[in-house]
């Protein structure tokens, strides 16, 4: 019996070097059965907010699967390598928060154990660079193929867990402040605010919002889809994730903006 | 029984983000059995000619499929989704021409549905940004997986599907003028000419053309490979997608002409 | 019965084009049952030598398979094409040096035949510019299917296969002479000196190395990890592939130091 049909995978490789391929090809080995599931591997370089974005709004739509992810700026250093079992999947990488967010949406960290089991490594030696390659897939294409949780390592106190900082969000009675989770490749604007923290603060589809950075104020229309105003204008709709974007119809917001993940952007009804 | 064996996938998602991956979640879901080929995800954000030349030129040495393609900026708005049958295989996206070039290649669109059953969407109520996501993929896997193409959704006239204006090219006596459909990555520029209209106009390999463009005149060789000029000459030849395109062995054409798609390009018999 | 269960595709074709995709319908169509591992398509245009270097360092970590790889600025040209056993694998692709380096890796080549037999192309006739699709991946996907290697085509010698120069390697008493194999995506530079070597000039990890190149002179730590030197420092380590690489924590050495592939750089114990 094989334990996960599927494993994802994330990393800040890139798509120059054979790294991302290296990690496929020891899956192959052990787990030949399991189909994969790049997620992305064009997370800026040791950008672990990134991955976790990334990761937490991507794995809602995969099947149950071991997801491995790796934007490991510490690796060989003391950090562990854990194995977290949430919702019906695993969640292995370094416990450094890259997997928190994900961990979360899936329903929260059920058991984790640290990777310490050498035997379900690449080789009982591996070198202190390339833990993707030598430790987090063979560990859990293992977990996919037949090993059980447990087999990992040791159980640890999933308390214990490197927990990120969710992203910034305060409410009031009338204004909602909210950090910038991520920019996609259309230059989308994602803020760290709900369609229902909007509602709350008597935001609805239809009206329009005040968004305040710096030294700026700008009225947006508050819309359902990019093409409600005309190519170039600003939008603010709920994403794909279901968070409030800032938009440009046929355009990108981000570089209109001047706005970046991190950014604190204060968004209250328009007058 | 299932229908298809494979699902393909073009879109301007780009690959930083998890949009792709959450798709081929979706697909993983709904028709597990179905293997994924990724045309690309680099088409330039709302470039649906772009996508349209790709897509066609490619489909052709896919295995039968239901072809997924999305390059949709009036994604949400009226625009319609539609799957199409042409040839051996379907295929899903936005009515707004991406589909249409391809469509030909295979054949012609034999019927065609609007996609109005939201029983083959992600869920019945979806947001107005990502429907690669939440209606083209699912709908597209449950089409290979077990669902008949009418079960797609409301049937309509093949005629009413839009279509692309193909890429301009006009032949005369002895002059083919033919816009300039791609450029790929190494710099080769893809004219809307034919192997055909070359010979018709008087041009066989081995012989020479005149290529004329803004205020440039060049006298091009007309050969079978790159490797038949020196390095870092130009040469015409017939490309893998049967059109002449312009090339510099080991280096990029479209740099040195300052061509790109949508050009106009005129070819004449050189004296 | 197959031969191989699986295939691997390196390329310099880009991920913007169709070109990949091409390849991986040409493979479905053949080769149903055998499953696709990219290794990379964004070897810079014609840069064989870097793709020698990654297909060699990540053949070692996939499933045996045909291995195709194509980074073939002479495509139509008198060059052959060849298909070559090499301990568990076979490697197809162009016969100008890019498998050279992975067919020693896989432990030499056992038998190599010319791509001589057009029953298992694409078709009788193919254009002269886009060989991966129309020869070498057919060849791959026949072969991996149900082809005997030798139908491949005509017999040749292995030792009249093209070789690439090994990267410069020069060892003196106290002094590791080594060309910088490749770049990868965090910027480190990877020398063509070995664990082995360093340790035969008197250098072990723990102590401290002197680069020598251009006019410059540094004294780098050699240690284990990234993490085991300040963020922005400097360090050297035994990387994935088991070569010396220089590299700087959370930063960029390759940036920092102005190494690119080919340079040489002189390594001596730090005094």
């Amino acid at each position: 019996m094989t334990h996960f049909r599927y494993l994802s995978f994330l990393t800040d490789y890139g798509l120059d070097d054979g790294f991302v391929a290296a990690c496929h090809g020891v899956a192959a080995r052990i787990a030949p059965h399991a189909g994969l599931i790049d997620v992305t591997h064009l997370v800026a370089p040791g950008d672990i907010r990134r991955g976790a974005a990334v990761l937490a709004q991507t794995v809602p739509y995969l099947p149950p699967a071991v997801h491995v992810a790796v934007v490991d700026p510490g690796v060989g250093t003391a950090r562990r390598g854990v194995a977290v079992q949430a919702g019906a999947s695993v969640f292995v990488g370094p416990d450094n928060g890259l997997l928190s967010w994900a961990v979360t949406a899936a329903g929260g960290a059920a058991r984790a154990f640290s990777l310490t089991n050498r035997e379900l490594w690449l080789s009982p030696m591996v070198p202190a660079t390339f833990h993707g390659r030598d430790i987090f897939m063979p560990v859990a294409a293992h977990l996919a193929a037949d090993a059980e949780l447990a087999a990992a390592g040791t159980e640890i106190d999933v308390r214990d867990l490197v927990a990120l900082p969710a992203p910034e969000r305060i409410l009031r009675d009338s204004a909602a402040e909210g950090e910038v989770v991520t920019v996609d490749r259309f230059g989308n604007v994602q803020l760290a605010i709900t369609a229902a923290d909007a509602a709350q603060i008597g935001i609805q589809p239809g009206g329009s919002l005040l968004v305040q950075y710096a030294n700026l104020r700008l009225a947006v229309p508050y819309r359902e889809m990019f093409g409600a105003v005309e190519p170039g204008e600003l939008v603010a709709l709920l994403d794909s994730a279901g968070l409030i974007s800032l938009a440009v119809n046929r355009g990108n917001a981000a570089q209109r903006l001047g706005l970046a993940p991190g950014a604190r952007v204060l968004v209250t009804p328009a007058p």
